[in-house]
């Protein structure tokens, strides 16, 4: 089975179980195995060797019992995987090379085999922080960027101010609102959690109503939402988040409002969207260069540190695990 | 007040209070006032005589107490309103003149008195039954046609015949079931009240999924329409019978599918299309003439029988009130 090569320690965190509501540190455990840095003879494959792990939605749902129709289940007694950014250590095929940088789905170990790399991403500028293709330049960030010309989280209030809109955030922290607006030049923001009456929020923050809505919440945030659109509004309608309580759904009252408002509501999902990834990279790479876009990132050091990462996420912007620094 | 010219007898239906739930023949009285059949001196208004009325939910929804930014109340003690055909019989405008057939919004009565006929259009066309233009080639007509090219009742699913679509309609009686696949050319039907499972109903008629559906109902088939749409499947959402149950409206769980199925969801007013309607009638006109479209319309004679018929409306395809032949 193996492929030849050095064959060396590779530590692992493991899912012990599918779990039920929120993931604990304790549904994970952190194993030593062993792979060969070599590609098996014969595979177009890759061995990577792991940067750094995104921790998001996205990989809490996996940890859950569900079925969807593009994701599956975690096997339980195996390591988990998500978004990461790697180094390329063996490669058996022309278009990466040793040393390649690259992002794409790896394991949350230190090394992964990589059986199908079509949908890897070659990274050409390491100008900026690594980690970030694991945010503002990776999935996150295409969904925002796909959804605000039409719109996720922090980014695209941020594209959208860049596209000249008013923008107003909802957040579930005093100390987020007060980054969305004095960080991240937000027109204004509120904290969901504190305001009793979300209709009554959105009226004080869009007296004149809502033209576009980013939906990545649901229930009661959207029924608020469209009693507040303007006439032909749009909303786009993306992401993980969205999908992050799949077993239990919150209803939605107010849909038909829809029909009177003649507004637009449009599902999308990112991963459509790959193949105008370097469109993308055109238009915000530069501003991130200058300045023009501000990036909140939290990174834990250490695979062994994943497990309480990903545990504690809920309240911080983006949050990476570093595995390696190279 | 009095414009000058005849007064005479106008039979009124009269809305007395306004209702809860489903409205009652009691809900009304047929009183009698007069009228003057000269237009005011100075309006370029009409005054019309009423010969046929349309018996549809936005009657109903206006006998009850509600609030929408595009229709308000009934005002209890006055005569009721609605689409009608009618006959022009003073003007004071030049495109209008004694004569001329119409359809618009007039009373529930003989005789009305127009003050603006800016939404009136003028019939040209009347080698098929007035009556029509209350219909099939009025509002609902209309309706069903715009949202067709995606798709209301009876007429979408024939409307998306025309268009090449493989259409499958849901009726509340083991009647109409037949009818729509019998008579109006539905590929398959099915009975929504007899259905157990309306998801299970929806696989069986669409095994490959759907495409396109035409939103009028809400609530659970909406829900277990969205477990069968198809990817990249659209959804127009319009009319009036959603609107129905304003009081109580019914949660929609499942809204979530349309973003992994990235399914467009648009809403319209059938009022928006109306600089359209010319066009419409070259299109429709002549399918009706050459039987293409079959148009069921259950008509009541006599002003004074219209309460009995809006009570009773809700099991016929299209409710009409003969107010007079001519």
């Amino acid at each position: 089975m193996a492929g030849g090569g050095e064959v060396i320690d590779n530590k692992q965190v493991i899912l012990k179980q599918l779990v039920n509501g929120a993931p604990k540190e304790s549904d994970m455990a952190v194993n030593t195995s062993s792979i060969s840095l070599k590609v098996e003879e014969g595979s177009n494959g890759l061995v990577v060797k792991n940067l750094y792990l995104s921790v998001e939605p996205y990989v809490k749902i996996r940890m859950k019992k569900f079925e969807h129709p593009d994701f599956s289940s975690f096997t339980p007694g195996s390591a988990m995987d998500g978004f990461g950014v790697a180094k390329v250590v063996d490669s058996g095929r022309p278009e990466f090379q040793k040393g390649d940088l690259v992002w794409g789905i790896v394991g949350w170990e230190e090394y992964s085999v990589i059986k199908n790399p079509e949908s890897f991403f070659k990274i050409h500028h390491a100008d900026v922080p690594l980690s970030y293709y694991t945010g503002i330049l990776g999935m996150p960030g295409m969904t925002a960027w796909v959804g605000a010309s039409g719109a996720v989280g922090q980014l695209v209030g941020q594209f959208a101010k860049l596209l000249g809109c008013y923008v107003v955030g909802s957040a579930g922290s005093k100390e987020k609102v007060e980054i969305l607006k004095n960080k991240l030049g937000f027109d204004d923001a509120f904290n969901y959690k504190e305001e009793k009456d979300l209709d009554a929020a959105l009226k004080r923050c869009f007296p004149e109503g809502i033209d576009v809505y980013f939906e990545n919440v649901g229930g009661k945030m959207l029924d608020a939402v469209l009693l507040n659109m303007r006439l032909n509004g749009r909303i786009a309608a993306c992401g993980m988040s969205a999908e992050h309580n799949l077993e239990e759904p919150e209803g939605v009252q107010n849909l038909r409002i829809i029909i009177h408002k003649r507004i637009r509501m449009q599902g999308f999902v990112v991963f459509d969207y790959f193949p105008q990834y370097s469109e993308f990279l055109d238009d915000v790479l530069p501003q991130i260069r200058e300045g023009k876009i501000v990036y909140l990132e939290h990174i834990t050091e250490g695979l062994e540190n994943a497990p309480a990462a990903l545990a504690g996420s809920e309240n911080v912007w983006k949050q990476v695990v570093l595995v390696s620094r190279e």
